[in-house]
């Protein structure tokens, strides 16, 4: 609980009053008298603050430790954007390393501070020693004198409440009295109740406060939400009996919106919506041989139409998209942009602004390429020649959007600009909107896309797509759910209009049924490109992505025919998304635990959520168990350790399968039977034994 | 090579001419224009500078990288206390983690700055795709009138060398001469020569200046060292016939000071060399019930006849004692002192400052204990109470013992001390006398373990003696050798008078040679305590210590009998430090290699110096193979890398066993039997074919 009279700015694991702050004592060492060492959250390197979302649960550990035996107690120090501080005690792991740790969920969007404090417990220096030296017969008077003393001092400590200052005076008198014997002495030392007020109110000497970092918090959709992803022009496109094709438009697709939303998704993404180039305009599989109908690449932006700041006229009018806004609100729907910062040949840039592109020896400018490869319908930008002029420039633009009501960018290929210019894109509006999501697409090597997510971006496209094995997911959701969770967010898209993997295209319907459910319970964010309910699973021969891409046609699907005849996965995922809002574990990126099984294709984690950091004040538990080969039916023993959510080993608990509602007794050895051609995976929930 | 006129400070393995330095933009944000991550060598936590030794080989690496696919590269700028300043070029790793790496040796003592820049490599990136376009036909006049360009440019710049400018010129001319064919054009892209001249000096732009870093470069013995320790009680002590002893004194004990110099040790250590306090005695084997004529252990400090301020009189006088430091010196020895900060009650410290004391309830000073346990021949001192008068005292003390010339303290305990007084004395000490080495005796948990390494002291005590098998000893060189490298140097003792391992205890005499093998080789410090050479193995029962323990009483040794008697290790003692004397591979820390090999107990390890970083301007590399089952004659494969040496894979070498003669022909896979009766070791030094 938060202080009296204060706002709620946290949820704590073990939030104790409030008490006054000591003061750093200048000194000359860079050490303080009792040290700490490493702490998380923290970004390597230090130049960045860790970041967290509202109501994430956010462990913090640092390596505390000091000379001797003597016992030491550490504090977290929290204060609030709004200025609410609290204090919360940390737990010693007790794994041989020094780390303690508390977890505590933060309320309150903006930067907070936080700074730990150590100091020498000493109520638990004289209990540790007491009970042993007392119960051993060795200076028992001198002990119980000894505490005696730290009771009196305690009860004398003005902010003590007078029930405890009563019941500490008391004891100092039995431990003083001759009278009571070093038996009945012995129970003072061990009461757990004297214990439990020392540990909220503990008698600290050699306080040490240690250096103040910061932590940036987010609103809550830059960590959690179910994305999904269609291109307008395909949602309610038409063949015409000539032949063309008459283009969706922000009208035609506002009436998909309703049906997405019922599938349970909180974020649209589109592709971009601008005009596109004409010039070397890319046809249908990425041939440079394109139709007068072809509609070419959205992200081949620009054309005598418009460029960045305009709406592509087949989708409707800048007055369509709002409405397309507003509707998608409606349901419960938050639109987000593509922000892909590149020119076709004819965007109006390229003629207003040649400077903002690389202009060869011969008088030409360069296009896209990747030696000896080009790609002739785009030219890339050089951010070099002009930096403030394109700063100014990418900037209009996203206040133009974010003045449409985005409040969402997804940006396409990041890792091919300067990670300076991301830098100062997303600090600089989000200063302005605090709101504002920005969402890397940098498939890339690890060093530029933590760098991205550590110098700003709220989330990242992850590797997860190509992370299919039992063991590959293991080390990828211990990655993202601890190594990299003080960073970076990742987003685990299932599919995307560049990426259908060979797993997807070979695994059937039960892989499109084991990613969407690993994808929406390991991950606090994740998504879905439009097709994927309808299992499309035919790639262009040799490539990874589909035949016919998206990218360079219209779409026709007839989402409730396929409902109809049970060929949607629609239903599916509807489930996984009711199941997601109902759980809170499920809405968190930390605290994912890998759990062993005896079977190589068979992945089991549990994510736990303490009833002191959920919103609901109810402990959320569930057990996650897949069958991740496609082609199988598999048997095996799973071995879950209840500890982590504060069942003793060996008890038996009882859990919900939410996919199918069955119920079992489970225990810490349990054996799981999953059929990939019937329902690959388990989402248990456990329940409660009252 | 250093630059010209300036004195050598480093061994480099990729020192380019000296350029001038770019000087840092100032920028808004964080991140500079080419980005880069974490580097090494540094400290976690970042409040400390990292620590070499001169003649150290340090690894430097860093993460960097830029958008997109130009090629970038990568310099360490260093400067030396002095002032001499080097550039090196670093190379990429090329492991997917975009990281970067250069070798160089600090060759002058005190605090180095240095810092990464990275910039764009323009021709690098010209080169690739000049290579790639040219050849496949594409763009082939275009990129033969950039690469023009950018030769004309360089040739333009004032510091490069004539003849590399008229090179530059003639291929500029030729790019541009359409008489020469793209065939012949792409001999001048890919033309080593040229691009020889550009890696040394590189087309630069975009050039970014990161952050300065600090090392502390230390004397080579604050890193390298085989150290011999010995009581100097016993060297000399005679039994009288009336049964009583007699105690070795500094000038019998001086004797002793050839024989350990002749065995190739270069630091000799003394237990305390104080008055031992009277009261409470320990007695033989820790007993409470000392006779009187025992002399009690060394760490007891303190009596009427002095403190830590005094020699004990039994030893001799002050005098006696800087004649023994002298003779040790003539002999090639330097002599470690103990620092034990406790007090034995007789102690003057208890009398003239109980303040330094913790005063208990009823009057007394509290003993040093492990509760239940108590020690009541120590007084532990509380550094809580008057910090700066203990401060000052200790300083004097140190200060007292340097002006007799010693250089080298090794503390006991010091975990059991405040980590911020460690910090405060050894910078105020080094201030005044860089030279002086603090090794610190910490058994204790890896934080306060590695703090007291982070904060200041030189070498630390380690975990080797409980390393044993070769997992157990893999992990442990790793940890070592890379992992904590940056701010620790352990030292591994092969024994202690407190530590007397199982393996020792009951591994025979093959045990002790793999032990010391391992810790003369593995380590750059290591250390013996005497009786080893003798194979002394027997425990006080239960205990790890051995029994009649030299702490509290005399030891009689006649290393004379037992060496001619073929019972003495001191041969192959003085075999293991003719070879480290020889092989400056061995006193490197950093650059040991864990090998493969298909025994569970035969482990290998390779440790290599470029000829670039040797003090002798030759490669060195050593093969060490050991059967750490002292019970047992094995045979294996052992796999090598000889990359690690710059050899290609599958080529043949020889090798030449340092302890027995044997010369073999090796290569990647390599037969072995190690016979632990017979010489359960290799030392192979790879010989140089010509």
């Amino acid at each position: 609980m938060a202080s009296l009279n204060a706002p709620v700015s946290v949820r704590s694991s073990a939030e104790i009053p409030l008490r006054p702050a000591a003061s750093t004592r200048a000194g000359t060492t860079r050490t303080a008298r009792l040290p700490i060492g490493e702490h998380r959250p923290s970004v390597p390197g230090g130049r960045f603050s860790p970041t967290a979302f509202v109501g994430e649960a956010v462990p913090f550990t640092v390596t505390a430790f000091r000379e001797g035996h003597d016992r030491i107690g550490v504090h977290l120090r929290m204060t609030s954007p709004t200025g609410v501080t609290t204090l919360h005690r940390l737990s010693p792991l007790n794994d041989g390393f020094d780390r303690w740790r508390v977890s505590v969920a933060p309320l309150e969007q903006g930067t907070w501070t936080f700074r730990f404090e150590t100091f020498a417990d000493d109520f638990a220096t004289w209990q540790h020693a007491a009970d042993l030296k007392i119960a051993a017969g060795v200076d028992a008077a001198l002990m119980r004198e000894i505490g005696a003393r730290l009771f009196e001092a305690a009860a004398s400590e003005r902010t003590r409440p007078a029930a405890e200052k009563r019941t500490l005076t008391t004891a100092a008198k039995a431990l003083r009295d001759e009278a009571v014997s070093d038996d009945a002495a012995l129970t003072i030392v061990r009461d757990p109740h004297l214990a439990a007020g020392f540990a909220a109110r503990p008698v600290a000497s050699l306080v040490s406060v240690h250096e103040e970092q910061t932590m940036l918090v987010e609103r809550e959709r830059a960590g959690v939400g179910a994305w999904y992803e269609f291109f307008p022009r395909s949602e309610g496109a038409e063949r015409l009996p000539d032949g063309t094709v008459r283009s969706g438009t922000f009208r035609t697709a506002a009436k998909r919106l309703p049906g997405v939303a019922a599938m349970g998704f909180d974020v649209l993404y589109l592709p971009p919506i601008h005009p596109i180039g004409e010039v070397n305009r890319k046809g249908p599989n990425n041939t440079l041989t394109p139709s007068p109908g072809d509609p070419g690449s959205p992200w081949a932006i620009g054309s005598a139409a418009g460029g960045h700041d305009t709406v592509h006229p087949d989708l409707g009018t800048l007055e369509d998209f709002r409405a397309f806004v507003t509707a998608a609100s409606e349901v419960g729907l938050e639109v987000a942009l593509d922000l892909a910062l590149q020119a076709a040949p004819d965007h109006p840039w390229v003629s207003a602004h040649p400077e903002w592109f690389t202009t060869l020896p011969d008088g030409s400018i360069a296009y896209a390429e990747n030696p000896p490869k080009k790609y002739q319908d785009i030219y890339p930008i050089n951010f070099d020649n002009d930096p403030e002029g394109i700063k100014a420039e990418v900037l209009r633009i996203v206040r133009h959007w974010i003045a449409q009501g985005v409040k969402i960018f997804r940006v396409d290929n990041p890792h091919t600009k300067p990670l300076q210019f991301w830098e100062w894109l997303i600090a600089t509006v989000n200063a302005e909107h605090p709101d504002v999501v920005f969402l890397a697409e940098a498939f890339t090597r690890p060093a530029p896309l933590q760098a991205l997510a550590q110098i700003g971006f709220q989330q990242s496209y992850s590797y997860f797509t190509w992370r299919n094995t039992k063991s590959e997911l293991e080390e990828f959701f211990t990655w993202i759910s601890d190594e990299t969770a003080d960073f970076m967010r990742p987003n685990l898209f299932v599919n995307t209009p560049d990426i259908l993997t060979e797993y997807l295209q070979f695994g059937g319907r039960p892989a499109y049924k084991v990613r969407a459910a690993l994808a929406s319970t390991a991950g606090a964010s994740y998504g879905v490109y439009a097709g994927y309910e309808l299992y499309e699973n035919v790639a262009r021969p040799g490539s990874e992505e589909n035949i016919d891409n998206e990218k360079y046609e219209y779409k026709f699907r007839d989402w409730d025919r396929a409902e109809q005849a049970g060929n949607s996965l629609a239903p599916y995922l509807r489930r996984l998304n009711e199941i997601r809002r109902a759980h809170p574990a499920l809405r968190q990126l930390r605290g994912l635990h890998v759990q062993r099984t005896d079977d190589d294709a068979i992945l089991a984690y549990v994510k736990h959520l303490d009833a002191a950091l959920s919103p609901t004040g109810e402990s959320d538990t569930i057990i996650v168990v897949a069958n991740v080969d496609p082609h199988s039916a598999r048997e095996t023993t799973v071995h879950i350790d209840p500890t982590l959510w504060g069942l003793p080993r060996g008890v038996a608990y009882d859990v919900e399968d939410l996919l199918t509602g069955a119920r079992w007794t489970w225990g810490e050895h349990n054996y799981v039977r999953l059929d990939a051609f019937v329902e690959p995976v388990h989402i248990l929930a456990v329940k409660e034994r009252s």
